[in-house]
């Protein structure tokens, strides 16, 4: 393992994340109060600390480096952007207790958006602002952003392959263009683009400016975290509509939107993820809309509260207009099963994703075929393309290991008593980074409530989720820590 | 497809069936109603014409077979098996609609003792008979049964092992002597032997004989009908230990008894599947004691009731000594989780199976290593025997199988308005031929409730999970009916 360049790396991060403070820093001196201007001072200082000497430390490294320094390089990245992350809620005050600190960080960063506060209009704008602004940096990934937009500052070029491929979520990370960092560049340029477009409609329906970037970040992220206590259920039909579109557009694999920029408008639209995200969602507000029927006044309510939920619920948002916890069943059991679902692979948005669900599938459907003629050689496509049996073993992989660590997780957490319901979906929630689950932890409520064992492995949850497992199992394997 | 000899095969298992029907004609001649003898003689009758029609058209038939025949003849002969199954029940009156008697005895056949009935006192001895019976010939299975102790009359004896593969259940069917018939008439005799060693043991209990046979009937098959309300709830201490010593007995790979009658005993104890098994029910029974500590009045009641519920659950029999329903959240997570996992492959219990979990969770240990070293060459073993590629593709196949039918069947059986907690685990109950759920189809309750589409729907669920899912999936793929 390549310590060197490893610590080397989370330096780099570190300085960066403590750049991204200076914002917040600078509403606090502005509006805020003495306790937030030194909590963001403070964190400021200990992120730069640590990371000029974790920098110092690891000078001098040498670029030989294996396939897994990539996976445990982004597990640690994660983590270490997490514990200094939550600083300036911690130093602040505004959330006095660590591990609620470090929850509520980590579900930003993860773009879960669950939260244990019940009063998120009670903190400062400054704090706001920070707590929306994980959500936009993790939603593409800080990872990416370094490689992207600055100078890793890390020798050995090969090794950014590995790590966009460990951050980026999806079965099979495709390069746009032949350098890994042009990819990176072109995909933050979209996603600032779309944000910023975002942000715009946003305007045009008179929000406040401040709540119109938070909001933006919140969407852009597929993230969740709002400004006010009602998510967006207190903002216009027109707002919600908007947010709508935009979660669906930030569910959308971004290299959709690279092929429209170049002109390849066939090629998109022959997409077989998209067209089956776009065909599963329609479905799912048609379904729904049906079964809530007579629940509000007119229809345009309704099927607006039907999109709005299926949006915020597939593309793992979580924002919410309604309680949809007093839902009837079937359309409370479509919302959980489309929390497995998730968004298409190289979005912002978390859960299994619709590609490696299509994947799963047709491996599915070649096994059965395998059964029925046996000699006949098959091959799983997609869009056309040949498979590699290498990708459909590490998709069979993911999907033991996303259940064992379901099963695991919901065993710990229901020793706190709560019902079966709350705790699987408070599970599924923070593992496919969506944000709201059930009952006690609805759409209305929060995760305040569980114990802090529970938090830690929720957190730690949120943590497999978005890096989709690997990098962190790899961090609890004997193996990697073999020389 | 060889339709000549499937048919052929089909005739012979609705005669043995009729045969099987012989016993509870006697008792309904000797004891019971009018309705009752009637309801046997004419489902005799129409199952013996039925046979007779089929084997006649289906005479001549070439020994020419392939591997997809296997695996179709099973899902049919099943399904035949049981529409001729329910007519006692139908045409005796005692369950008057048909969706009812057919969910009846398919939850018989494939041991799963989920029942729509509310009041079981009421039916005649003869109908409880066959209801029991269903089970401890449906646990090891009629093909197995008339492969072993009577002669199939089909050319043709390959075909005898691919039909033997898709009947038994477990990711690897092993032969226990070279000749596959012989492996067949030794289970069944190991089989017979156990059941009768129960029915002893329940004697001495002081149990009324005809309820001792049927007891040690859904004991055998791991099938849970009982013929009291309150399930094993109302008999003396010893009678319910003897039923968790025994159904933990079912629950064990049935080679391990081959094993040890040949004197193998250091094989078995090493045995890796058995280990886990043992260690995961001594596991559960002590944290579920622990949990529900202070419930019941003494320590003996309590270690009682968490064994026999455990016991109960995991070999997914299904009997009740205690509403489990009422336990704390952390005790129904427990057996919730045990529901999924199952029993020992090969021995009559159902769920995924303990062996086939330890591959799944073996062939993901090796895709993490896979990641720490890629270059190093990497096999799964199960008791140092290295497992092939195949049968691990399978055992991915299978889960990804599962977690789609699961979820489609949550989906629609979730029209009919029951909470999540109550459909998530009726599905999980009937896939896995356990039994009972939790809150409306809890231990107390029944399935009465639910729409004729959701019965049927859980319905072939029960037949999927015990037929291990590709049987009947393969009956859905249009290749299948290919030339």
């Amino acid at each position: 393992m390549n310590y060197k360049m490893i610590g080397k790396f989370i330096s780099r991060i570190l300085i960066l994340e403590a750049a991204f403070m200076l914002v917040p820093l600078v509403i606090a001196l502005v509006e805020g109060t003495r306790a937030d201007a030194f909590g963001f001072i403070w964190s400021i200082l200990l992120t730069v600390a640590a990371g000029t000497l974790l920098g110092v430390l690891c000078r001098n490294e040498n670029s030989r480096f294996q396939a897994r320094d990539g996976l445990v390089c982004v597990g640690c990245s994660w983590i270490a952007m997490s514990i200094f992350g939550c600083l300036p809620f911690y130093l602040s005050g505004s959330i006095p207790h660590f591990v609620d600190a470090l929850f509520e960080i980590v579900s930003g960063f993860t773009t879960t958006g669950s939260s244990i506060l019940s009063d998120v209009e009670a903190l400062s704008r400054s704090i706001l602002y920070w707590r929306s602004f994980s959500h936009w940096v993790g939603g593409m990934g800080v990872l990416v952003f370094l490689l992207g937009l600055t100078s890793p500052g890390v020798r050995g070029s090969g090794f950014t392959m590995h790590l966009l491929r460990a951050e980026s979520p999806g079965p099979d990370v495709g390069k746009l263009v032949p350098h890994m960092r042009d990819t990176a560049k072109i995909l933050y340029l979209i996603y600032i683009g779309l944000t910023v477009l975002n942000f715009f409609f946003l305007k045009l329906g008179d929000m406040d400016t401040f709540e119109a970037i938070c909001t933006a970040f919140g969407t852009a992220g597929t993230g969740g975290f709002g400004v006010k206590n009602d998510s967006i259920a207190g903002y216009s039909p027109y707002i919600q509509n908007v947010c709508t579109v935009f979660m669906l557009l930030f569910g959308i694999n971004f290299s959709c939107y690279f092929l429209l920029l170049v002109g390849h408008v066939k090629e998109v639209f022959k997409d077989e993820e998209l067209r089956c995200y776009l065909g599963m969602v329609l479905a799912s507000i048609a379904l729904i809309a049906f079964n809530i029927r007579g629940m509000y006044e007119t229809l345009e309510e309704t099927v607006r509260h039907a999109a709005f939920q299926v949006a915020s619920i597939v593309t793992t948002t979580g924002f919410a207009t309604t309680d949809f916890d007093l839902w009837p069943s079937f359309s409370k059991t479509i919302l959980l099963c489309l929390m497995f679902v998730g968004a298409c692979a190289g979005s912002t948005g978390g859960g299994m994703k619709v590609g490696r669900l299509l994947l799963i599938f047709k491996n599915l459907r070649r096994s059965v075929h395998r059964f029925v003629s046996p000699s006949q050689v098959q091959v799983v496509r997609n869009n056309d393309r040949v498979i590699s049996e290498e990708v459909l073993n590490n998709t069979n992989a993911y999907l033991a290991a996303y259940g064992v660590l379901v099963i695991l997780s919901f065993i710990i957490v229901s020793l706190d008593g709560f019902s079966i319901t709350t705790n699987f979906s408070a599970v599924v929630s923070c593992f496919n980074n969506i944000g709201p689950g059930l009952e006690a932890v609805g759409p209305t409520c929060n995760f305040g409530g569980y114990s802090d064992l529970s938090k830690i492995v929720l957190t730690l949850d949120m943590l497999a989720g978005r890096l989709e497992i690997f990098p962190i199992l790899v961090l609890f394997s004997r193996r990697t820590w073999k020389r």
